[in-house]
């Protein structure tokens, strides 16, 4: 992927809000290239507030009287629609139609186009696209607002990259290293010693207790150095029962 | 998956206009249990005007004085993060995130919390979650607006549900069936001969020319429809021939 060959268009935006929500959402996830086709209030300062850390963003974007004007020398054009069109168009949802973009930036120019809040990309715009992008959302309210539609766009190329960064599991980059089964034996027993010791187990009728306290630490998975201080709890306890009983 | 069970917890929130913006992003999404620990300005006007369609959402939301009674009687708790902390904590990025959520909500109370717009959640609030969430952000700018953030999460559970109801592929919802590879064959006779008829095929020196229609037609799948179209297109620029031909 090139991002630097995407370009996120919005179509006669109204509100400059949401052209600094853009902004911020685009910058968020690593993109940089915005086109504005007849905004209809921009400049304007609700833009730069609303863009906080982007405002580099905001000052590279291309203002352009014509969408024609904004796509002229892209190859391949994705715009974003509701789900009904009277004539079916070639459609994706939000994560497929990031992997066609990502495919197609490392040699084309990509564009992404998003109409204005009220009603979003006229049929005949929908027309120049190659394909057309649909974001999932409820049936109870399915217009989502312009810069959450470019976040959420934004965010699933963004993915395409970030996932070779990310853990595959919740404890991949963890701080020391997972017990041994080895050791969590060992623990096991002296944590059964401790019980008896404590008289809390009862050795003639253990009933489950063992086998519930090794599914717990069995499911947590415990790093050594929490197998230390749990051993190092239970050294502590024996020597104080051994006190209590050779001083009784 | 069961929605009912998952709320979103918004803990100390500055802005109004983001608790508005959180609750269309919910409803956008079909989630609708929203808690408000000790927002700093709520009720508000902003949050309405920014909820837009999904004032329900705002007018059923649940306001508390602390994070504990906001998941008091919850099972899963989950924490948004930016990654690096002083003690790693299981985490996940918000897509593997969801799939332990939805999981968790058909038989436990889900909640996700979302922290200050400035400087997120507390390390003391972060240590009672169960798992931390992180979404991948781009280096260059990674603090993402409140309801962005929960834009994503809320879009993340949504695609788990909505997955099955979506295309695999961009033609599968089509208006007319695909054209048979016999048909096809049939078009590409009737297409040569009528270049030849019109002279633009030298069947002498045909050269690359019906090769590179066939790989057009092929990459593009005509449906029926559109053969039909192209066939009477051919068999009427056949007839100005013939006429042309018989009138010289």
């Amino acid at each position: 992927m090139n991002t630097d060959n995407i370009r996120i268009v919005l179509v006669n935006t109204s509100h400059p809000g949401n052209i600094g929500g853009v902004a911020r959402a685009m910058k968020n996830m690593g993109l940089t290239r915005l086109y504005l086709v007849a905004p209809r209030d921009y400049p304007n300062e609700q833009a730069e507030w609303r863009a906080v850390s982007a405002k580099d963003i905001l000052d590279a974007a291309i203002v352009v009287p014509t969408l024609e004007d904004a796509i002229a020398d892209c190859q391949f054009v994705v715009g974003t629609s509701a789900r009904e069109r009277r004539i079916p168009w070639p459609l994706l949802d939000a994560r497929q139609c990031a992997e066609r973009m990502a495919q197609a930036s490392s040699q084309e120019q990509v564009a992404v186009l998003f109409g204005r809040e009220d009603r979003g990309l006229t049929n005949e715009e929908l027309r120049v696209c190659n394909l057309h992008l649909n974001i999932p959302t409820s049936g109870a309210y399915s217009s989502l607002n312009l810069a959450m539609a470019v976040q959420i766009v934004a965010y699933e190329l963004h993915m395409l990259r970030s996932s070779a960064e990310l853990p595959v599991n919740e404890l991949e980059q963890w701080d020391s290293p997972f017990a041994s089964q080895g050791n969590m034996e060992h623990f096991y027993q002296h944590l059964e010693e401790t019980l008896i010791d404590v008289e809390f187990l009862d050795p003639t009728a253990p009933r489950q207790l063992m086998s519930r306290l090794r599914r717990l630490y069995t499911r947590v998975r415990l790093d050594e150095m929490e197998l230390n201080i749990l051993r190092g709890v239970l050294s502590e306890t024996q020597k104080w029962v051994k006190r209590a009983r050779s001083g009784s």
